[in-house]
């Protein structure tokens, strides 16, 4: 038949993604001398000719990055994890020239139609994968169309996609990751309620379709029943500070209502305390209350707030800086952030005595 | 000497601008029938003949719009009116299938830069004009770059730039406006002060380069004298929770402390309580608080913060109707949201007799 030779053949028999032998053939820098070599001594020998089309395209860089976040947008406005994290990818974009395209979808469907059109037509140079799933679907749809990703935490998609990498034609290379261990700072804080002598001690969790929710779900249960403390009750949330405020009602009208509560997100824990000081409850001396994320506001209302410091702004510049390189050399290490302390503030204290 | 003749003197000549000379010269969707005739019949009569670099260029789509922020970074995080602006407009984009296109600069120098580069290979279709300043130069800049823009309210540039269209070979039509009046709120709070028998009063506001903090602190003084009060304190800020606590701490240092504090955004008035809580101040009995913009948190913090509602997200989503109605049209009309409205909530009551 005498099929055409396409970049996939190339990508699979140098061992290489299809980016990075877009990368090579186009004589893009950063890509290293011997991994250009390689790659065109493979396109030589299949006898690869790329249409010219493909060429423009593929030579044209967009100097932007993307950034897809399948939640409702007023998540935006009530949360400021992604605020900080877009701050701190803006800080090293702007240093650089760079632009940050951002859609904000809410379901999943239309989220893949998203990542498809971000990849055509060079709308971008590389993508940020946040609020990683389980089995994530995004890890091979973007690998499938030969885009630069750097993940934020580490996919457990990422071991089946090395196995599997011979089969599906796959890049061996997974994409790098910059991870900050969150559930270390979570352990602290159950130590942390646990010395204090909380017994019933409540979670309210942001969704749980992330893996950042199940895990720091999992590993303050663990901590908890370590401690010999019982389970925690454990509530689901949207992340915003209605559900949080809501939460926390229902959990203080329990018969035996728990004596501590621990928010995934700031806003989220100081919508609690509202709730408590307006039920006439005092923080923390009837109710201990914690956050996560440590953000600006925490230290400023009062009582302030005891939170698990994640820093967002650095996760998103050190995410920005690794998928800049991954795009200009072809190739990037993962990166560990220090992981998410505790920060003991004045809205823990000891239980209260029955 | 027969100097090739430029889209610029053709959107002279039609009275148009160089972006609509190009939508109906590459025959984009949208631009009235009538008008389109009116620019082909007067480039055949210049005989003006596009590069054909140029029209591929042009006739490119990005299917995004741009927006830059000349603010810190960390701002993003700190103060969730631009979160939820970019919500709104997320919201609106997503269900079109587009992207928005982020540049967070930190100095001026550097932001003329970020539009070129915008503007320059049809990276996006328009722009959202934010934190308008007195005399706004990136007004002329946009449209000297053909670039259709939307402005989030009135600019003072615009009767300027309609008296020198002629000589500029400016259009004749500056770019539609989204206008929120949040001076009408801003007076309501300044009467409900007075009518609490409040006298000094102190305005916690944003950076004067921007025109809203001078704008808003010009109809809260006028209100105050018009109510027989003194003139109010004025603190200037970055906007930040941080520096929210600071004026705060400083206020109520003085001789003299005010029994009401006003501040530009509900994060200050948030950490501005915070401090007062701190000193064993009583909230609203020993000093009144309010905020602005009736974000989420407002309502569940205790005491709930009496604000005033500007909808960031409803801006957001009507800016980016109006600029897409601009780019498929090639006009669009002027936008009156509903003013901003004050929202009583808890943490302002009568001024404590002295």
């Amino acid at each position: 038949m005498g099929r055409k030779t396409t970049i996939t053949d190339v990508a699979r028999a140098a061992g290489v993604s299809k980016g990075l032998v877009s990368f090579a053939l186009n004589d893009r820098p950063g890509v290293s001398p011997d991994t250009r070599d390689r790659i065109l001594d493979v396109a030589r020998e299949l006898d690869y000719r790329p249409s010219l089309s493909a060429r423009s395209l593929s030579t044209r860089t967009s100097y932007a990055l993307g950034l897809v976040i399948a939640r409702d947008p007023e998540i935006l406005g009530a949360d400021p994890f992604f605020p900080s994290f877009i701050a701190g990818v803006e800080r090293v974009l702007s240093a650089e020239g760079r632009a940050l395209v951002l859609s904000v979808v809410g379901d999943d469907a239309h989220e893949q139609t998203v990542y498809r059109t971000f990849a055509s037509d060079a709308r971008v140079d590389g993508m940020f994968l946040t609020d990683l799933r389980h089995d994530d679907p995004r890890i091979p749809l973007l690998q499938s169309l030969g885009m630069p990703a750097v993940t934020l935490g580490d996919p457990d998609a990422r071991h089946a996609a090395r196995a599997s990498a011979d089969d599906a034609g796959r890049t061996a290379h997974p994409y790098p990751s910059v991870v900050l261990d969150d559930t270390a700072g979570v352990v602290e804080l159950a130590h942390h309620l646990a010395g204090l002598g909380h017994r019933r001690i409540a979670h309210v969790i942001g969704p749980r379709r992330m893996m950042h929710a199940t895990r720091r779900d999992a590993a303050f249960a663990g901590a908890l029943a370590e401690a010999g403390c019982p389970a925690p009750i454990v509530v689901e949330t949207d992340f915003t500070a209605a559900e949080g405020a809501a939460a926390t009602g229902r959990l203080l009208d329990l018969a035996e209502p728990p004596t501590a509560i621990v928010f995934g997100n700031d806003p989220m824990a100081i919508a609690g305390i509202g709730i408590a000081h307006e039920r006439g409850l005092q923080v923390p001396r009837e109710l201990s209350v914690a956050g996560f994320d440590d953000s600006e506001l925490a230290r400023y209302v009062f009582p302030s707030v005891t939170s698990v410091r994640s820093d967002p702004l650095v996760w998103g510049e050190q995410a920005a800086r690794t998928l800049l390189q991954l795009i200009a050399t072809g190739a990037s290490d993962d990166v560990e952030l220090p992981p998410a302390r505790l920060v003991t503030r004045a809205s823990t204290g000891p239980a209260p005595t029955p």
